[in-house]
């Protein structure tokens, strides 16, 4: 019988780890650092390393341990496949043969985005859910998609990726993509500053705004204060990802929609303003969903990464 | 061993019933009234007598029979609930349980536009793909997610309502559903007929379509007569249907998009408009996806109900 279960979360400058028991209590994490060099070849290698030294440490039996699980920076399909992850220097490749070959015990991988999104399902604020979408606003937006528990992967591993769906014919800069209009440009950190500052140069209002350098923390902070300027932002803001989500919702008709990423510390707020949008634009079917803050914040990754391995044992 | 299996498609005014082998060939099909007098009660008991009458006539054993599928005009969940069907009179209850008293055999139901959608990819348009999105452009526009050879039927049955993603900000005019700029507006046989209405006033330019009624049908064909304003309401019709379709996409990451409905009819000069609006704006991980005509036509309904069983079995 399997007690325990390691969770993973690879990131272009550290990797996460976590050591959980079955039941998802987070017993022990630390960090390793990420060695790209040499296209990524030792990243896997470190990281069987350091859970076999936490075997050790701990005094565990191997056989107890389900398995480990891997969330990784970029498309990976429903076999364990990554599709490029560029971050690390990885070209086309089975993660989980690759380490199962080293570590010698089952192992699962799923892209990061999705991965955390199952976290948050599990033991974060999509909990007692089973149809979630969760979007992380941070640098960039990333998001997963939970149908029915389980991590909607798509055919090429490239599903869940709700920070580039079309929402605007007419923005003329690019995202990171390269296409025009990403919802991404718009809500993400730094498309949220990209707003303010375009609403700050076409006009002359006063805003608190003005006083500093404009992020996504200081507009929501002028929200707080009620800063006409930001208030309008993020209503923009707002409409965005309100009719974004929506559209989503239509497709996979969620009970849920948990807020994660830096963006998310702004707090219940957030949702005020992409509350009312969502709710005029979605199909009658899907109105009636909660929305909740994500909860686990950077440890999303290890614990989604973690249930990956139990989800497949059942 | 199951031999046969039976695919029924509720409508309004008709019930359309297939019988087939369970390698998916159409054995024979009828059609019964729809009896929508009192809430719609006589309906199910009307599908029974008519199987049971089949059952007999063909002289096969029913223990053969894999059981009944059923695909009904409004939201069906994962336990076979059907969440009201207005045109039939129906509340809520369990289409399948209520079935089961009345035929003892296995019945499995969902929601009419989605089992249409997995009839597609059975015996379709969309055969040998097992990640899907299927549209159909009718009166409405009605849609299917399929993900890993599964019907994405969603939390409460409004999975797939793909018609009703928010696609335009400023509309004026209502959708059925009540909201406002949802794709169907814009996309539906109705909806390209309102697009063109809308041209022909806008403009005084030269048209074939000057010259009769308006309908979805005129307007392609006067787009393969190489009419300048058919042309332009294509090219509306292409950018709000393929810009929608690439939203889905990257929540999904199909491998395939089928397109169906009385709209289809005009082949594939349809596709021609769709897919550079589709390429320009998905997400670079969906960009590779296979465009291609529904083929089954009204049968779609009737091969999906089927596989639903047969799905159920294994």
């Amino acid at each position: 019988m399997s007690q325990y279960v390691f969770g993973v979360d690879i990131g272009g400058t550290t990797v996460k780890l976590g050591f959980f028991d079955v039941e998802g209590n987070l017993l022990d994490k630390w960090e390793i650092p990420t060695r790209t060099e040499g296209e990524g070849s030792q990243i896997l290698p470190d990281i069987a390393a350091s859970i076999q030294k936490k075997i050790e440490e701990k005094k565990i039996a191997p056989e107890t341990v389900a398995g480990v699980g891997v969330g990784a920076p970029g498309p990976v399909d429903g076999e364990g496949v990554i599709h490029k992850a560029v971050n690390l220097g990885w070209g086309i490749f089975s993660i989980k043969e690759t380490l199962e070959e080293i570590i010698h015990m089952p192992v699962m991988a799923g892209n990061d985005a999705n991965v955390a999104a199952l976290g948050e399902m599990w033991r974060g604020g999509g909990q007692g859910y089973h149809d979630l979408i969760v979007v992380t606003l941070g640098t960039g937006v990333g998001g997963g998609i939970i149908v029915g528990g389980k991590v909607l992967t798509g055919s090429t591993g490239a599903g869940g990726e709700i920070g580039h769906i079309h929402v605007e014919d007419h923005e003329t800069e690019a995202c990171g993509c390269g296409n025009k209009g990403c919802l991404e440009q718009f809500t993400s950190a730094t498309g949220i500053t990209r707003l303010a500052n375009r609403k700050l140069k076409a006009s002359d209002a006063n805003s608190i705004l003005r006083e500093g350098e404009v992020s996504a923390k200081t507009v929501f902070d002028a929200v707080k204060a009620k800063d006409t300027l930001a208030m309008e932002v993020a209503q923009e803001f707002g409409k965005y990802l309100g009719n974004g989500l929506a559209s989503i919702a239509c497709v996979v008709n969620p009970e849920a929609i948990v807020i994660g990423g830096g963006v998310s510390k702004a707090g219940e707020i957030l949702i005020d303003y992409i509350k009312p949008y969502y709710e005029k634009n979605v199909f009658h079917g899907s109105r009636n969903v909660k929305f909740a803050l994500a909860t686990l914040g950077n440890d999303a990754g290890i614990y989604g990464a973690a249930k990956l391995v139990l989800d497949a044992e059942k």
